[in-house]
């Protein structure tokens, strides 16, 4: 399935994608939260789909997307998980992932605006692969890792570059401010990607290839990541566990480059859909 | 007001605490969330009590007390915000705050049992002063900041040191395991401090005293960390800021010294009570 959410009068709510089309969910009863995937809740959308689907309304072409699951209890990140990406940045190759973790207020729907932060100078992109976990998982065992694996998203890894590394403090200074975290188009199971880790990703900026790599370059897997995250904190339903970006960010070109107002960013992974968000400044 | 939370037949309930006794507030019909907190649930609930309160069920004292309030969207920690504290870890005094995220899984009641994850070598306390979020807060005046407060509440800001610095990564990775929150007995209200900036805090190990003290000595005082935050990402009401701990944690020591099974933390801060945890090892 391929999970989305939109926005209607001022409201978000959910949709599914089937044959290409768009379609309002809003019948099934339920949005996309930790409830929902902790009560099995893809599976109960997928009977609800194959039985009723003459009840799902569709949607036209041009509505508003919001991020394809409401907001979760955290949004955990893997820093430096494509060594080509490790080396941009003058970091040494991690022995064992770097963890960070996004304020889950950064959380916008894939096409809206990114702002940039007031007193920023240094605000970059990353282009991810965005895990969402489908079941309560703490001290998960690698080999069986996948089964608390839900689906996965396109996430772009909003980063201010200054407030991250320069301004005395954690990463999470520069990851977590409004807009940072734009998920969508969908939501899509597992069992819509057939090799997870042979998925090619870029990003543009004003129509200049920026990022395109290929999640073939991982330093760690994902049934490792999830393991070993779930080590250090329990991960809820709903969760996301990103899983870093390959090379070609601002911070590592020379001289280095940062978004201005008036940049339009896109991005893609090949059968998580594309995105697209247009850079405005911080306005009161 | 002093809001408590307290566990009954399997569920989290509100309670209020009025003259040294404790009160099932679950008539009022809302916990404490943020929901409760953005449509001015204090003042709410403040007028109940004034119009209501013989509706108010009395509790038996030794109820088991849950955190004073429901899993907020995030638990912003500063990092060294004593001096004396940062001289003991050997750090700088930082030119600003540091900032880092506690995964909210690791809420947990004052008084329930702090798990030393498994794999842990240096599980270590820190008795902190939390701040409670009243309304939503993106780049707050440090003159207006206090608006922004709804409350203070006691905080173990529990930490493995080997996952928090020696395992490759940021400090969320040691900060955020399981129980590594506890949090109450309650949430005072601001008006039930007459001067935060002068509330002695201590914490003991085993009854021997290893923390004394005050937070006349924070290097960042509130208004000022309520604004600086809120720079950098959004702060949702019922959102906590904890600010840091003083001099005397295990990490300090030489040698240096950690929890054990069967260990006893006891800790409190003036006007915001105290709490006790039992150290117990991880299993499965």
């Amino acid at each position: 399935m391929k999970l989305i959410r939109f926005r209607e009068n001022g409201k978000e709510k959910p949709g599914v994608i089937i044959d290409e089309r768009y379609y309002d969910a809003s019948v099934f009863g339920e949005d996309y939260n930790e409830v929902f995937f902790e009560t099995n809740g893809l599976e109960r959308l997928k009977n609800f789909i194959e039985n009723d689907s003459a009840q799902l309304k569709e949607l036209s072409n041009d509505i508003t997307l919001a991020a394809p699951f409401q907001r979760p209890s955290k949004i955990v990140c893997i820093g430096l998980n494509y060594a080509d990406h490790a080396r941009e940045t003058g970091a040494a190759l991690p022995p064992e992932p770097v963890i960070f973790l996004k304020s889950t207020t950064a959380l916008t729907g894939p096409n809206d605006q990114i702002i940039i932060p007031m007193y920023s100078q240094k605000t970059d992109w990353e282009v991810e692969l965005a895990v969402v976990i489908g079941k309560k998982a703490s001290y998960v065992e690698e080999a069986n890792a996948m089964e608390y694996v839900a689906g996965y998203c396109l996430h772009n890894d909003v980063s201010e570059r200054e407030f991250q590394l320069e301004r005395n403090g954690t990463w999470d200074k520069g990851k977590g401010c409004d807009t940072f975290a734009p998920i969508g188009p969908v939501l899509a199971t597992k069992d819509e990607i057939a090799d997870v880790d042979n998925l090619r990703l870029w990003l543009s900026v004003n129509g200049q290839l920026m990022q395109d790599g290929n999640t073939a370059n991982f330093i760690f897997k994902i049934p490792f990541i999830v393991s070993y995250v779930s080590r250090f904190m329990t991960l809820l339903p709903g969760d996301v566990i990103s899983t870093g970006t390959p090379a070609g960010v601002g911070l590592g070109m020379n001289p280095q480059v940062y978004l201005k107002e008036g940049d339009v960013v896109e991005l893609g992974i090949d059968g998580l859909g594309t995105s697209k968000q247009k850079v405005v400044a911080y306005a009161n």
